[in-house]
């Protein structure tokens, strides 16, 4: 079940610990799913109570402490040996008494880690302040340092086999978006094209099953396409709705994500001008990319590009993607907006997200990216198009 | 889009300010989304970036602070006046320079609240340790207390209404199921049965639509039942294959999760016996539960049906639900284990989780539960047998 070989492993540890020593640190806990996945391999449903994967720098495997019943899921999913498998008992689960994290503590001083220099994701999804709290009671002599994105940074040039599982869960998606746009029509409710969209997004392709992706689908109908993250109801669909789909494709918990605006028969005139200048802008910007540029630049090539149509975009344009869990596919490292120095590479992979949101309505037509060694390509095949479904009735 | 009327948002806010008294606490700082929603009806996927809603002991209402995109969203989906409502920047989004935290400190410097004492979810999901030491840094001279669950147990006993979300999405688990059961067959692929499940989870029933559910569906295949929360691949089912099925149904954020042991065929005998006394073991526990008794009376009983067989379970029986976000569906107050003296009172709702797990196979029976004046019933109506699908080949 194992997503990678060894040897891909053992290359992701070696840039782990070169990365450690950069920020002088010694040991490094990492609790965001995404990370352990990466590192280890490790992928079940478990991140709702504390678990985290341990790096020691001078130790050639991490090791995995998180709740008993899990630990199966560990042996199946990880290449780490059973004797770096260590399970808590459930009664460390949710109480008020015994935390993990002092069960983590302790396995640390066991091995001698208690003193060392000790990586912290200090901002990192799941890792809480009482986590923080229980680690410098129990461990008063190490010396903690903030990791919260080491890994991260790790992850951002992608191998041929992670390309490959974007390229696959970019292959989803486009069946995803098909879903959608089969599936609306009058009369029809927000639920079912969530519904339609979900189904393509598992059943996958004849060579990719559909993993869960990190975001649910988002699909806010007309006034409320000015509420990007909204989900669904039982609202249905009239003549002339418009609605923002973003979903992703998944593969192997690599993901493509991509999102689309569509309308039913017909649109109002704004949506349909808005998604042209979304649509050039989107158009100039991947005609710019190439490796070399930063990430501020290749905001610059959008922000002029629709400052033509008198359009302005607060929100940043993007940000680099790959493996995740939820609650956000994005990977926290690279943002497409002012201040951010960093260069664009070869094999990273980014959402170029060219959303924008009007007081009472939106448009959204995005690409999951690669950059190639002198440009880039959109990892799925799907008309930047506002797609309008000929209504039935 | 609000789930609730205004008087039932007032009542919970009373609830928590009651609760905050107990507590010591002036402001709340609430940072669980199912908190979020619980006092406000704030309903959106933005919970990948930090964002809170702030109770003050001396405010009628409270206020919401998030994102500026996800500004809308709130006017949409809650009960707050719009001036209850405060944005911050794009450009505190996931920044090493600027925290969210930080302009969260501000207004409550602005309010006059700096210095007062201050509820923290400390152990929530999503209140990271930098949440915390960026409150510490920006507000020296507050006093803070830990309030992790301080909403949950206002969330503990359900109202009507509440009640009434639970057995519609009752209702559609009851469609997952079945959904399940009729495309299990030898050569499907694991994937094929979650979309399957997906696809009815969604699609909901005719009088509730199916909302997302806070944990994937898990169904991990025969050797791996013995990893409760993996989720699936595209291993193909054969002959005398068995999996468990962990679901719920959602709506409205409302969760009604089950579990079923199914098989393909046939079950190794192994299995047929161990279900027979899980099944024996949830008859006798529904059967004894009544309001009154304690969380651990109620384990008690299940503890002391099974080891008539020889059979031990070390993990929980089951836990407090109600509305929730991802990742979990769990309330995080009441656990059906020893040393949990929480009493049972009618409107109380579980998810009475009897599954066990072997070192190469498990079994899951579990039911949502509501307890009622003098007893407990069932939300979904599902034979508790193990269920065999005949194999089409």
């Amino acid at each position: 079940m194992q997503a990678f070989p060894k040897e891909e492993y053992e290359q992701r540890m070696n840039y782990t610990k070169q990365k450690m020593l950069e920020y002088g640190t010694e040991v490094l806990i990492v609790s965001n799913p995404s990370n352990m996945f990466y590192l280890t391999g490790y992928n079940a449903w478990s991140f709702y109570v504390h678990q985290v994967v341990v790096v020691m720098i001078d130790v050639d495997q991490p090791i995995w402490i998180g709740r008993e019943m899990d630990a199966h899921s560990a042996q199946v999913t990880t290449w780490l040996d059973d004797n770096h498998i260590i399970p808590y008992p459930d009664e460390f689960v949710q109480s008020t008494i015994r935390h993990p994290m002092d069960y983590v503590a302790n396995i640390l001083s066991e091995l001698g880690q208690g003193e060392r220099k000790i990586g912290l994701e200090m901002d990192a999804f799941y890792f809480t302040a009482m986590c923080y709290e229980r680690m410098l009671q129990e461990l008063p002599n190490a010396e903690f340092k903030n990791a919260s994105t080491l890994t991260n940074w790790v992850r951002v040039i992608k191998s041929e086999r992670e390309i490959d599982y974007m390229r696959k869960a970019a292959g989803i998606v486009e069946n995803a978006v098909q879903a959608a746009y089969d599936t609306l029509d009058v009369g029809v409710r927000e639920n079912d094209v969530a519904a339609a969209v979900y189904h393509a997004q598992i059943a996958g392709t004849k060579d990719a099953f559909g993993d869960y992706t990190s975001i649910v689908p988002m699909l806010p109908t007309s006034e409320n396409t000015a509420s990007p993250h909204l989900t669904w109801s039982d609202r249905e669909y009239k003549y002339g709705d418009y609605l923002t789909l973003e979903i992703a494709g998944a593969h192997r918990r690599y993901h493509s994500p991509i999102a689309r605006t569509m309308a039913i028969g017909d649109a109002p005139q704004k949506v349909k001008d808005l998604s042209n200048v979304v649509k050039e802008g989107i158009n100039e910007t991947l005609a710019s990319i190439k490796p070399g540029m930063t990430a501020e630049d290749v905001e610059s090539v959008w922000r002029n590009q629709i400052a033509k149509h008198g359009v302005e975009k607060d929100s940043r344009l993007g940000y680099s993607i790959g493996c995740s869990f939820p609650p956000d596919w994005g990977e926290h490292t690279i943002s497409l907006r002012p201040g951010d120095l960093s260069v664009l590479q070869p094999n990273m992979t980014f959402h170029l997200m060219p959303g924008i949101w009007m007081d009472d309505y939106g448009v959204e037509i995005t690409e999951s990216i690669l950059v190639t060694e002198d440009g880039c390509e959109t990892l799925a095949d799907v008309s930047r198009d506002l797609l309008i479904k000929p209504s039935s009735s």
